[in-house]
């Protein structure tokens, strides 16, 4: 997988997801929020829009954004949900219908999604399912969104038995990732994000895994053009993978590296002590040591991984108190077990992860309370 | 379009439905029920299914599916549904999630839906949207979603405010129509499918219109054969244009004809002084009026038509007491008026319609005038 080229950090970035018919571009670049209505134009989209954002978002995105598309000729229908998963519901995608019903938005008319992960997969899906299918368009503004949840068009809302059950393969018409956007956000947002752009470093480019040892202050610390590059690699590397396996159906399980047992540390901690990042930064250190643990991995790699996630000010043990048991049932409902074995997505070295079926539930058991005894 | 040779009739039929790796057959014949469970071993299906249902289906076509499903190692759930329109929406759908996640039903297990239109389109939703997408059966039991509903992959809930207004283009693994099914509806509900297939004869095939002037006796009086026939031609036709036009950008338009006037119908007497049959029959005899009137279509053609209809015992008159204006309302909704001028699908012969935009509304409100003149 070839790395963008080392200094043209100033330009704007474009990545190409190739899907046939529905193929998109990925703009990312500094302060190019403005630009949205003008790269909108080349579409043959009717006269309004929906734009889906919550009370979080800093009011000066959607004012850009609202001018640009008033300068292009388009009304903006504002729809404000609440910020977080609890939001994330048919209840709150109803409104939404309503909202474009009442307003006559019609099948060429976009709903444009300004926010994070939750705002771009509840837009996302009432796109996907207002009149049978609108246009889409994301404008991400937290680094998971634009690492992770904006490219591969997976939209969901929750239902109260669990997260995402309702949902689509929906793909965008285009994702603007303005990275200036990411300046005002917390840190601990930024290292959510940093876990998943680490991640894609270890499943696919050993390369960029390399530069982000060498540049994991610099993301920490907001630097702008570091920060615009490791967003247009991470979304080249998802975008050569759901490009292979659009409907998830092989290769792209490797995305899931390490959210097997991140998936079940959110669970288990009532989504609570941790954010997305953080437990999935755990649940990659845990695969790595497994991986050593089971002669895949050289130590020496596990190592670097998990001191890369540890620079990166995220977590690399499971929390106190967990129990075996606990985590198999979540591996359970994850369909992460078979016939009393496991599967896990595990790295062979850096840049490469094979997905690992098979394992013994006692081998597992045993590894785990080697894990836990090392936290005590 | 060729016709199915006249006298395969006690054959089983299939038609195929051409759209790549979304391509489906469609099974047409008497008493095969009981074969979906053989036929759902070409594919690499879980061991779960989720039945869907409604209490007007009879109780046997239900135990007969169960133990096809259960001889080919199927565990069967079953989700009945309230039977109308009043049912096919969100919180229904909602039902069915909590039942397909409490029973453990994965990405694997298929959704079935057995019944008429109204079980098919929540069925397909609920297929369409759980899990971002299970496979999906449908085993029509109307002539209506026999020849129409269950071809093509429109799926969608009502909204308070209208009609499928959330929604998805899903297309099933595969459809099983038995047409001794058909046996038991009341021969209202067999008028009201043979609107649609009257419909198809006269947007695409001048043969079938022939057959169905000889054989629309029989057709009310369940000849199994001839209704066989009518439903694998139906079908075919439908086909051919989904195949062209799977999402509705383009040709897919002219299986609106008899449509917009139908639904305006529909609405402006709160669905209910007549089914959708009822209402798409007068859409269609209104349609060839009007296209006479314009000077497109031969009056005699219009004159056969408008026969045929009549003979099928539907209704050709607007019911008394409509306004111009309400149905302008109507067609404005339906998104069939711009700048002033309708858009109406309009019959050019037998066998052929076309899209004629820019229809002036005077010409239209004179016309309607003299329709209503004719009534009274």
């Amino acid at each position: 997988m070839p790395l963008l080229v080392g200094r043209e950090y100033n330009l704007m970035k474009t990545v190409m997801v190739d899907l046939e018919e529905r193929s998109y571009r990925i703009y990312i670049g500094r302060g190019i929020l403005g630009n949205l209505g003008s790269y909108m134009k080349e579409f043959n989209y009717g006269n309004k829009t929906l734009l889906v954002s919550n009370p979080k978002i800093p009011g000066k995105y959607g004012l850009i954004l609202k001018e640009s598309l008033a300068q292009n000729g388009f009304e903006v229908i504002t729809g404000e949900i609440g910020d977080g998963e609890a939001h994330k519901t048919l209840a709150t995608a109803e409104i939404l219908y309503d909202l474009a019903f009442t307003c006559g938005l019609d099948r060429r008319c976009p709903v444009i999604a300004l926010g994070g992960g939750v705002t771009g997969d509840i837009a996302g899906f009432v796109a996907a399912t207002y009149l049978r299918g609108v246009p889409f368009i994301q404008v991400p503004t937290t680094l998971l969104a634009q690492v992770d949840s904006s490219v591969g068009g997976k939209v969901a809302v929750n239902h109260p038995r669990g997260k995402n059950i309702i949902g689509a393969f929906y793909q965008p018409d285009l994702v603007l990732a303005d990275t200036d956007t990411l300046a005002t956000l917390p840190v601990r947002e930024i290292r959510s994000g940093l876990a998943e752009v680490i991640k894609h470093g270890v499943i696919a480019d050993y390369q960029f895994f390399e530069w982000l040892e060498e540049n994991i202050e610099q993301l920490q610390n907001f630097d702008p053009e570091a920060l615009a590059h490791a967003v247009a690699v991470s979304c080249r590397i998802k975008a050569r993978v759901v490009e292979k396996d659009e409907t998830e159906h092989g290769l792209r399980a490797i995305l899931n590296f390490g959210h097997t047992v991140g998936h079940a540390v959110e669970a288990l901690t009532g989504y609570l002590a941790f954010n997305h990042g953080e437990a999935v930064a755990i649940g990659m250190a845990v695969a790595a040591r497994l991986s050593v643990n089971m002669g895949i991995l050289p130590e020496k790699e596990s190592t670097r991984i998990i001191n890369l996630i540890r620079k990166a000010g995220l977590p690399v043990d499971l929390p106190e108190g967990l129990l075996p048991e606990g985590l198999l049932g979540c591996f359970q409902r994850d369909k992460k077990v078979s016939g009393g074995r496991l599967t896990f997505v595990l790295p062979e070295r850096i840049g490469r992860v094979s997905v690992v079926r098979g394992i013994d539930k006692s081998k597992y058991v045993e590894f785990f309370n080697k894990e836990m005894q090392n936290i005590i």
